[in-house]
Parts: C-alpha cells; sequence; structure tokens
C-alpha cells in the first residue's frame, strides 16, 4: 500500500533538531508544508491549518502535490523523524455506530434487556470522552487500575482495544449543521484504538455511561488522511430504518474503510466502515443540533467497527463473548482479554489509499 | 457579603481599552495581576498561573494582598471591565455527588430499578462533558432543540438548572494522585449551573449516559474563589458505608458553600455542599485512578447540590417530581420547566466569603 500523490496525509513529526515540522507523507518520505504557508504551519502543528477552512485545505493540498511532482525540494526521509499527535485535541467524542457491535455489546451487558435501546436507530448514541488522553501512535497502553467491582480495586483483569476510525474536525461552526453541510467541517479521518477496560466500564457505567474504564487512554495514528483523498471511498448511504428527518443523509458520506486488527501479528479482525449504520454527516448534524458548537480539533470516533461476520468483530468483548471464549494466536498463545506485553496494531486502507496504522503495546500496571 | 482582602477571587476582565486582563476582585474593585508577575500573566489569562502551583499561587495571593493593603496602587472599578471566563477549559468532567439528587433523580429515571446503582457508594460517579461549551455567566442560554421522543425534534420541553460547584484543576498530574495530595492540584471554586432538556436526557441516555441534553451550555461564575479562602470553611468528610479503602479521605476536604437558587428573583432552593457525599479530593483521586492524568484547566462539577429538605433541592427535575408538580414564583407565575426569558440566578457563599454568582437568562430556541 503506497502512500502517493493521491494520499498525502497530514501529521507533525519532530525532527533530529528537536524541531516539530507540519507535514505531508509521500513514500518513505515527508514534505515540510512550512515552505507552503509560512503563517497557517508556523507553530509546527496543523492547528491553524484545519481551522482555515476547505480551501485553504485544497490549496495546500494542491500545492504540497505540484511541490512534490516538481521534484526540485528535498524531501526528509521518514526514518529521520518521530511523528506525533498533529493537533490539539478539542472535544473528544465517541459514538456507537456499527449496529453489530451496539447489538453484540448490548446482549453482553444488558442480557435481561432490548440489545438495542429505543433511541439507538433514531439519532447516533455517542458520549464525550476525555480529550486529555488522546495520545499518538505507539505511546505505551499501561493497564490501568480500576474498581472492577463493588470490592476490589486492582488491575484490569478485562483489557480491550476497540478498532475504529476517527473523524477530525477543521473548520469550527455555530449553529446546527446540517448534514449536507458536514464537508465543510470535516478535515480527515484517522485510526483510533479505544482501548477499554471490561470490568471497570461494566461496574461505574449505570446511570452517567463509560468513564474510567476508556478514559485511560484513546491511541491515534498520527497521520490524518483528507476526506480530499478519499473521494473514491465514498458512498451512500444505506440505513433502515430511516433516521430522525433531520438527519436524513442523501449525501456519498458513508466511506468504505477497510480495518485490520492485529495483535501480536495474527489478524484477529477484517472489518469495513462500509458497515456502518450512521455516518460521519449525521454525527456532524446531532452533535450540533442542540446548538453546540465545533471546535477545531474536535475528534469524533465512529464507536467499534463490526460486521456482521465471525471474522469481522473488532473487539476482543466480541469475540470472547466477554471472555466465554478465547481467541487463539499465531504464536499458540490463546486470549480471553489483553495481557501485559500485547501489541494491538490497527491499520486501515481504501482501495490504493493507505490509513497507515495505530499502535500500541501493553505495559504492566 | 463582601469581596474582603481575605477573599480576592480571580478572573480575566476585559476593560474598555478591549484589553484582557487576570485580575482578583476587591469589593466593587478589581486589582490588575500583571504588575505583580508579569510572566505568568502576560496573555491576560489566569492559564500559565493555574499550572505554576501551589507555592505560586500563594506568592501571588499574598502579594495581592499586601498591594491593596499599602494603598498605593489604583484600582479598577468593576463597572468599567466585563468578566470573562478566566480559563481554557481542558476537560470537564461532571460528577453526582449529592446521594439525594442521586436518589430522587434515579427514583424518576429508573422508578422501576433501585435508585442508586451498587456503584454509587464505591466510587464517585462521573461523566465527560462537553468543554467546548462552558461559557462564562451572563451568557444567554438558547433553549436547545433536540430528540425529545422517538418521532419528536423540536426545541425542548423540560429545561432544566442545575446548582453545583466546580473545581478548576491547577497544578496537572501525571499519575494517580492520592485524596491527600488534591490541595496539590485544586485551584479553587466556581459556581456551576449544569443545564439540562430532560426530555433529550431521557431519550438520549441509555446506554452510554448524558450527552447532547447537557451539552448545549454549562455556566460558571467568572469568579474563581482560591481554596486558600475558603479554610475556614473546611470539614472532615462524613461518610457512611465507607468509600473504597484507595478512595478513604481523613482530610478537611468537605466544603461548606451555601448555594441559593433563583429563578426570575424566587428563592427556590437553599441547599449546601456540606450535604455531599462526596468531596472534590476523591473526585481528583478516583478521576486519576486509573492513570489519567489532570491538566491545568481541568473543570470538575460537583453534580446538583441538593439537600434532604424541600427547599433544598438543587434542580427542577427533583423541585416538580419531573414535572407533575409546579413551582411557584412570587411575581405569581408557575412553573414545572423554565420558560423562555426566565433567568435563573445562582449565588454562594462561606461565611464572610462570598463566590458571586452564576447568571443565565433562557432565550428562545
Amino acid at each position: 500500500m503506497a502512500y502517493g500523490l493521491d494520499n498525502l496525509p497530514y501529521a507533525s513529526v519532530v525532527g533530529t533538531d528537536g524541531r516539530r515540522r507540519a507535514v505531508v507523507r509521500f513514500g518513505d518520505d515527508v514534505l515540510d508544508l512550512t515552505p507552503l504557508d509560512s503563517t497557517l504551519f508556523a507553530d509546527g502543528t496543523l492547528d491553524a491549518f484545519l481551522g482555515a477552512g476547505r480551501q485553504a485545505w485544497a490549496d495546500v493540498r494542491g500545492r504540497a502535490q505540484e511541490t512534490i511532482e516538481a521534484g526540485d525540494t528535498a524531501l526528509t526521509p521518514l526514518t529521520t523523524v518521530r511523528p506525533v499527535l498533529g493537533f490539539a485535541v478539542a472535544d473528544y467524542v465517541d459514538f456507537y455506530a456499527s449496529i453489530h457491535h451496539a447489538t453484540n455489546a448490548g446482549r453482553i451487558f444488558r442480557p435481561h434487556g432490548d440489545a438495542l435501546a429505543p433511541n439507538w436507530t433514531v439519532v447516533p448514541v455517542g458520549y464525550h470522552g476525555r480529550a486529555g488522553t488522546v495520545v499518538a501512535s505507539g505511546t505505551p497502553v499501561v493497564r490501568p487500575t480500576g474498581q472492577l467491582d463493588a470490592t476490589t480495586f486492582a488491575p484490569t483483569r478485562a483489557l480491550d482495544f476497540e478498532a475504529e476510525l476517527g473523524f477530525v474536525v477543521g473548520t469550527p461552526s455555530t449553529g446546527a449543521v446540517g448534514v449536507a453541510d458536514a464537508d465543510e467541517h470535516v478535515f480527515g479521518v484517522c485510526l483510533l484504538d479505544d482501548w477499554s477496560a471490561r470490568d471497570v466500564q461494566r461496574f461505574e457505567t449505570q446511570p452517567l455511561g463509560p468513564f474510567l474504564g476508556k478514559s485511560f487512554a484513546t491511541s491515534v495514528s498520527p497521520w490524518i488522511t483528507p476526506l480530499a483523498a478519499l473521494q473514491d471511498a465514498r458512498f451512500p448511504s444505506v440505513q433502515t430504518p430511516a433516521p430522525a428527518d433531520h438527519l436524513l443523509d442523501t449525501g456519498r458520506h458513508r466511506l468504505g474503510i477497510e480495518l485490520t486488527v492485529r495483535v501480536n501479528d495474527t489478524v484477529l479482525c477484517r472489518s469495513s466502515t462500509t458497515d456502518l449504520h450512521w455516518t460521519y454527516a449525521q454525527f456532524v448534524a446531532h452533535l450540533t443540533s442542540n446548538g453546540a458548537p465545533l471546535r477545531t480539533g474536535d475528534l469524533l470516533g465512529s464507536g467499534t467497527v463490526s460486521g456482521p461476520e465471525p471474522g469481522s468483530l473488532g473487539c476482543l468483548l466480541e469475540m470472547t463473548r466477554n471472555g466465554a471464549e478465547t481467541v487463539s494466536l499465531d504464536d499458540g498463545g490463546v486470549r480471553t482479554w489483553l495481557e501485559d506485553g500485547d501489541e494491538v496494531v490497527i491499520t486501515g486502507s481504501a482501495g490504493p489509499i493507505t490509513l497507515g496504522e495505530v499502535r500500541g503495546r501493553v505495559a504492566a500496571g
């Protein structure tokens, strides 16, 4: 999977001189964006660029493509820089947009109730997470300690990953943003691993939702692929039953991103965002329907991307039916939950466009 | 209630020249803090000062007191400046620390279950809110539109306030912060109104908790009273049953702040934070127990401060038993929920120390 001219994902990198620069990636090199716009990229982050809006995004992308094609600019080898989180996360919201994941999780967490609450097909259900613990790929994930039940405070015994797609907001908004206007505000996508301590989550979650079972770490790929690179991976929404009227999505906001999850090099899941019930345009429309503004740097997670097949489940909770079964690794190991030292790598692609990876290794708590 | 030398709450204000300055309030005047430390207050916000830690807080407070006592510095009349939000909200977390509120709300939202979930007395239950919609006192609160049930998308018909105390984090942390170390990190308190659309909240809340029913606005008083001013308002915790071991609080972290809620000048509630089951030190210890860092500007809400008496209920949900009864205003009006034009003012004090007010008027949606 190549990082070609039609891709050019964005990140910040730290060079050997310790300086931070905003770049796009081309093959195994990066192009420093500072010469393309000394104002937008002055601080080495993507923040000003993200907030500058769709025309600026198109201008910079065009200039980056021209610069690389012209071949008269020195590219920097990726091996000499370290990609870091390119933007300041404003609010982090995690949705729950896969009907397969929501149904499976509902059956596990609420065995005596309906798997899906009545709201699930009406609006995209979501919650606010902890922006301060969003970390870049490669950051070790320390096994969190937590309240596992009424009498046990201990390192989690049910550490899980969740394979998600993240959406990065660029242009801020005031007032409600309609589904049709979402592309004015959403800059691009990253890969996201919403690490979860299932025992902590189970004990804490009523009535106010997930909290410390999630807030210890959320890993994202440093490379943000602009929506502009995903034109061939956009499809109409196919949503039954129809959502609330103001959320009807007649655009091409369903993305075809294929995700692969590996634990210690064993592929445990292949799923696709084409199976998501809700689109990112509906996330934006719902989130702002009460008048809440979007801010540059808002990060919207899709929720676990699971499909209908056994091999397309995006977290161990579903794969092992909450620890009742095991999964086998190629090295002979078996898992119900993640063990210390395990490394989870989520990769993503859309045809020839690669989204890179988000990677994290579990460290002892 | 005077703003005396033993009080000196902090805010940012915008002057007639349009410039933003960090100040403390003394009586009906403000003292510009810039001359006291040109580095910490260079940008007119409290951010650098909050992050500078407890010794810096004590130093600046001492110098402000000396400067005012010396009387040789011109104070600026409050009438010539406009107080604004003095700090950038990092993550906003709302707790649920009043057993009276949690019990009343539990009976209303879950009539067929236990009012309190098994977690409630073990850990302080809370959730992450939307930092981007925390606004300063006086900002109009536009009635939010939302999904009121499966088929109705309309302006909320059940708009409510919640009288809370907010805690502002100064010193950031890495790793777990124990109960005994909370005062190293928490700078001070503000008044907080966690506006709520109860119909939206009810429909959306399962299984991931409150979301758009809260995220349209959270109002805070601009004046942050430092914990250093509240030495006489600190009491030992009295907590039965005992919490999880790591949350045992043997310090003086229970605050005696008296809150008064007025709607259109009618007092609807007088409650006290002495009635809260959980302390702010326990909030901090719980929030960081999974390893999540605190950031400068993290805002922790207490949850609705309700007492055991009918006149001490901190929101209309409780006062009207979810709209089944009405409350009477002095002007002859009756309310189940807030109407357009209604103004809610929450004031707070601890003996001679006033916390000022948080004020918001409902505008039509």
